[in-house]
């Protein structure tokens, strides 16, 4: 008897239709012979809800009783899905992160996994109940209600699958799997049967409407067989693997990600260390510093040009600014009407060419590149905003049509 | 330095504004130079939107889960109080019914509190800070959520107070203290300063709308002074307490409970014995019996007459008329429009005259009287439903004028 862990999302769960959808979804892999455990998240906009009453009472909630009040919204969706699963005959129990031993670091609102202690998942299994455990939430050390940050039931249902060695950890959604790009940016864009972990979290952007990042690498790391899948169809989703078919294809999919800012520190002195202090004061902000380029213009100068997520731009400018004096640079500036678009794959690591493909039809489609930044399984440029869309269909009609 | 254990009810936190309002008025206690606890029930209507939403799921749901779903509730309502307070600059921090070391029996939906850890509430005052409990749950053996059943939140803050030898238990609400009729009913009804615990639990169809019964026998158990008081003015309102002034009035309220039925069970054998099979039947099925009346019809037979609690009138019928035949009464009947009224007081114990001035004040109102029961402290009388408003009015007229 195999084991399987499932995750409804908050859509999978926003009324009583759709959690009696869910409840027939777990029937079925019961029925198969399945031992199913299910991690469920907050019933649609309940998280929205919650945040927005606490907005009501201040803008600076303590991120201790937030979690307290976030939690409530995964209670209330795995105490009616345990409901609906007995309606349908299907013995259940509902248990909060805390009784399905989920044990975090301290950190509320983002807190990460610890150890997860399976007695009382395995103990209701072993009286052939369906466990459904509330995703997003454990407690820390202190006994308190943790939550771990936005798609953090992903990641709940992952460990969970890692722990108990589940055979499959399915991850139920309002999308039918993952695309080579956004269905409605690329309408010839087509549903992935396999994708390897490393390509899905090249994929974020893409990824992020269906798989929170966090959880693929830790299916990684446990080498937890995942699946994306619809729970409007329950037919096969995307699989994501350590290794897919070889002869496969080569490109997986094509990205495009608005939310960047391109950071111009300009006319720094070409000393050994200047580099370092301005990416040592991005580390000290916690900000992502992405795509570099230096370049040398005036002799005994250069410019330092980089990337980082477009809600840190203004701190990054406001920082550098201050300390501009310091390394004796020209001028900061920032631009944000960029966008970051990358051809994803596994397969590029063999195959050469792939860049210049890339910037061929970038180029057929008059789209000028600024930046270039290449991994082993990814190609990213760095293109003007308003050509974003028009260069995800350039290069999916290269790779992918 | 005193503790004050404060309770908030629905009504008294179901905004942003009764938050706050809330939030300040325990500042105050603790500006006084006390050490506050509070306890909050659910906000507003939350308690009965979850009923519904379980409602939608299956008619009869696990009591288990309702308790997993309904303890949410004040959860939402505590976290959102503390964040009130630290808007405030009072240091707060919630705790759920599991944290703050209610231990409950086993019986969800109406546990019963075992046992109060009170070690991480006193861990939290020492830090110097106002606690907030999600009032009406605990944790039973099994580590699951249980709740105390409606009305619970005045249990819990009634254990806090009995278990932390708190100086005084204030049961906050939306009405300024216990009267001696209902107000709606009885316009120049009057507000108690002081009530007896006994008076109180006799007065439990006007205290229902404020106290909760079993919160009033632990504090009677424990000697907590309990106090009922209004959240919107915070003036002093109406203490229970063991012993009231002696000079003080004799009769302390007037009530009316609709919610009665007679039962008459005709002709039954005159036998030993018949009379206790009709009532262990009863006791059977957990209906409570009240007022009784046995009287000679026929030679050798008796008529056995009682009232029960509204709800459980048919099933108290169709388990008797399925009995009958073994011990031979003639018919089963029931008739639902009676109301029983009461004149409660400490003080009649030791006054006789009473009764007949409760009996003429209704023969004058013209109001006839089917049954009659005394306690130490109150008389009862069963009459038609349709007369019960005028024969309230009639007896504070006559009591309490």
């Amino acid at each position: 008897m195999a084991l399987i862990v499932l995750k409804f999302g908050g859509s999978s769960v926003k009324d009583r239709e759709h959690i009696f959808n869910a409840a027939r979804i777990i029937g079925r892999w019961r029925n198969e012979g399945n031992d199913v455990v299910t991690v469920v998240s907050a019933q649609g906009d309940t998280t929205d809800d919650l945040i927005e009453k606490a907005g009501e009472i201040t803008h600076d909630p303590s991120k201790r009783e937030m979690d307290m009040l976030l939690s409530t919204g995964e209670q209330i969706s795995a105490a009616l899905l345990a409901m609906a699963l007995e309606t349908l005959g299907c013995p259940a129990i509902s248990l909060t992160g805390r009784q399905a031993g989920f044990q975090t670091d301290r950190t509320y609102m983002s807190a990460r996994i610890r150890m997860l202690d399976t007695e009382r998942i395995e103990s209701e299994l072993s009286r052939n109940r369906v466990v459904v455990v509330t995703g997003f939430q454990g407690v820390n050390q202190y006994d308190d209600i943790t939550t771990l940050g936005r798609g953090g039931s992903d990641t709940s249902a992952v460990a969970i699958a890692a722990a108990l060695h589940a055979e499959r950890c399915c991850i139920y959604t309002d999308v039918d799997g993952v695309y080579t790009a956004d269905p409605r940016l690329v309408p010839n864009a087509r549903r992935l049967d396999e994708i390897t972990f490393d390509e899905m979290l090249e994929l974020a952007t893409l990824g992020a409407q269906v798989l929170n990042s966090r959880s693929v690498e830790l299916a990684k790391k446990y080498s937890v067989c995942l699946e994306v899948r619809s729970s409007l169809t329950d037919k096969p989703g995307t699989i994501v693997k350590e290794v897919t078919d070889v002869e496969g294809m080569l490109i997986k999919g094509v990205t495009k990600d608005k939310n960047v800012a391109v950071i111009n520190v300009l006319e720094v002195p070409d000393v050994p260390g200047a580099s370092f202090k301005i990416f040592s004061l991005m580390a000290q902000k916690n900000i992502n510093v992405d795509v570099i380029l230096q370049s040398s213009g005036k002799p005994d100068c250069k410019d330092v040009i980089f990337t980082v997520p477009e809600p840190d731009a203004d701190t990054a400018v406001s920082v550098l600014t201050e300390y501009l004096p310091r390394f004796g640079g020209r001028s900061v500036s920032v631009d944000k009407n960029v966008a970051k678009v990358s051809v994803v794959g596994a397969g590029m690591q063999s195959h050469s060419g792939i860049a210049s493909r890339m910037f061929e039809a970038l180029y057929e489609s008059n789209i000028n590149i600024r930046m270039i930044s290449t991994s082993e399984i990814k190609i990213s440029v760095l293109i003007a905003e308003s050509e974003a869309d028009r260069a995800v269909q350039a290069l999916h009609d290269a790779f992918l049509s």
